[in-house]
């Protein structure tokens, strides 16, 4: 049982609410029963759980640490402390990974993290193939508060960094569609073939030039006049469901 | 000049971080440049403004109060305190501002204040008329965060508070459509008539039976098979997508 916050695995623990330790170990963090159920159940490999609650978490056998509420309190991030909070290594993809996806979404150095994680979400629902996370600035996927809006499924298909464009080469015999408000063909009824892949630009910034000229179509949603834009997982949403579904 | 977080006025602006106090007074906390900009050219009314920037906010006459920093920091509710703070008078609506309402969506006991604030985005954008906020336990739209997630959008359409069942009979010639997972009609090419109410469950427990039982047409949202579930944000963007655009 470990009591104390200054024990040194509660120390490393909560280096990983930091990104740098988190890239550095290949690590990231787990909180509460249902994301360590999920990641257990996706396979991926769990190193320890803290848990006030041992039995609840008996699953995982000798990987359960028994501690106090205050050392949950250290290494979680969020306000009220679950009764559990693991940590689990990451899974990594490449680009060797993309290889035989027929229906792939590309997001442009996405910033906001709950956006990342429900996009994400959405992106399995609608049966997407794999995300690729384009640019330099991208938000990074194991950020807790990403690991949460994934509801789970973080796990269940390839996220792919690229950071430069002559990473997207692998693209090049793909339809290629732009989301764009300037777009002047509108999102209904609007099909095209696999292999796709479906862009979408930061919150911020829309997308950049480079991918507005890497794009063989355009489109844009059909709104109503008094809305400037939509949040970013919204339009991801819908034009997912459309183009994929 | 204000400078001193023991004001009268300073400490009356804090109090509205909470929601008993903007139920009591009737008014709620404007943050940042585009908040007040949007809520000024919407036609609300705005009370004062406390900004170190008084340039920026001439546009606003008297109402501006020149303040310092940690008085911004003090009101505000964010981490990093915008330049301005206001305090505008709630648009207050009654069941009468649904009379004439042709396309309506209603929310039950919704919780969530991001999804608050990008479902009325959504249905803006997606033309609806009108938005209910069914239940006892439906989260308050004038709490901050919820007013940053519409960004612009709160006062663009009538939003109303119904607490009790008896007060949905305004609806009785509507078609009344359940989203729900155990539907056996998919969304895709259905097609349902105006008047419309579009029901949406909480995030936790979904629709109530009430509304499940109250509804004319049950509908789900197509997925590939390894998701549970969608964000609520994102269910009411496919659907209200599919039925109103």
């Amino acid at each position: 049982m470990i009591t104390s916050i200054n024990n040194e695995l509660v120390k490393e623990t909560v280096r990983l609410q930091q990104k740098k330790y988190r890239d550095k170990e290949n690590k990231f963090l787990l909180e509460g029963f249902k994301s360590i159920e999920e990641a257990y159940n996706a396979g991926v490999k769990i190193e320890y759980v803290f848990t006030t609650d041992e039995k609840k978490y008996s699953f995982l056998g000798e990987k359960v640490i028994l501690t106090t509420e205050p050392v949950l309190k250290k290494v979680s991030t969020t306000d009220s402390a679950p009764d559990a909070v693991g940590v689990g290594i990451k899974k990594v993809y490449s680009i060797e990974d993309l290889k035989g996806a027929r229906k792939v979404v590309l997001l442009e150095n996405i910033k906001d993290l709950g956006n990342l994680g429900t996009i994400l979400r959405t992106a399995v629902a609608f049966g997407a193939d794999a995300v690729v996370l384009y640019g330099k600035e991208c938000a990074d996927l194991y950020n807790p508060k990403c690991v949460r809006s994934t509801v789970g499924n973080l796990w269940k298909i390839p996220v792919v960094y690229i950071e430069e464009f002559s990473g997207l080469q692998i693209f090049k015999e793909f339809e290629r569609v732009a989301t764009l408000p300037r777009a002047t063909q509108y999102l209904k009824n609007f099909n095209i073939k696999e292999p796709m892949l479906v862009m979408f630009g930061s919150e911020a910034d829309g997308l950049s030039e480079d991918l507005i000229n890497f794009a063989t179509k355009e489109v844009k949603i059909e709104m109503a006049s008094k809305v400037e834009s939509l949040n970013l997982s919204v339009s991801c949403a819908v034009v997912l469901y459309e183009l994929m579904v």
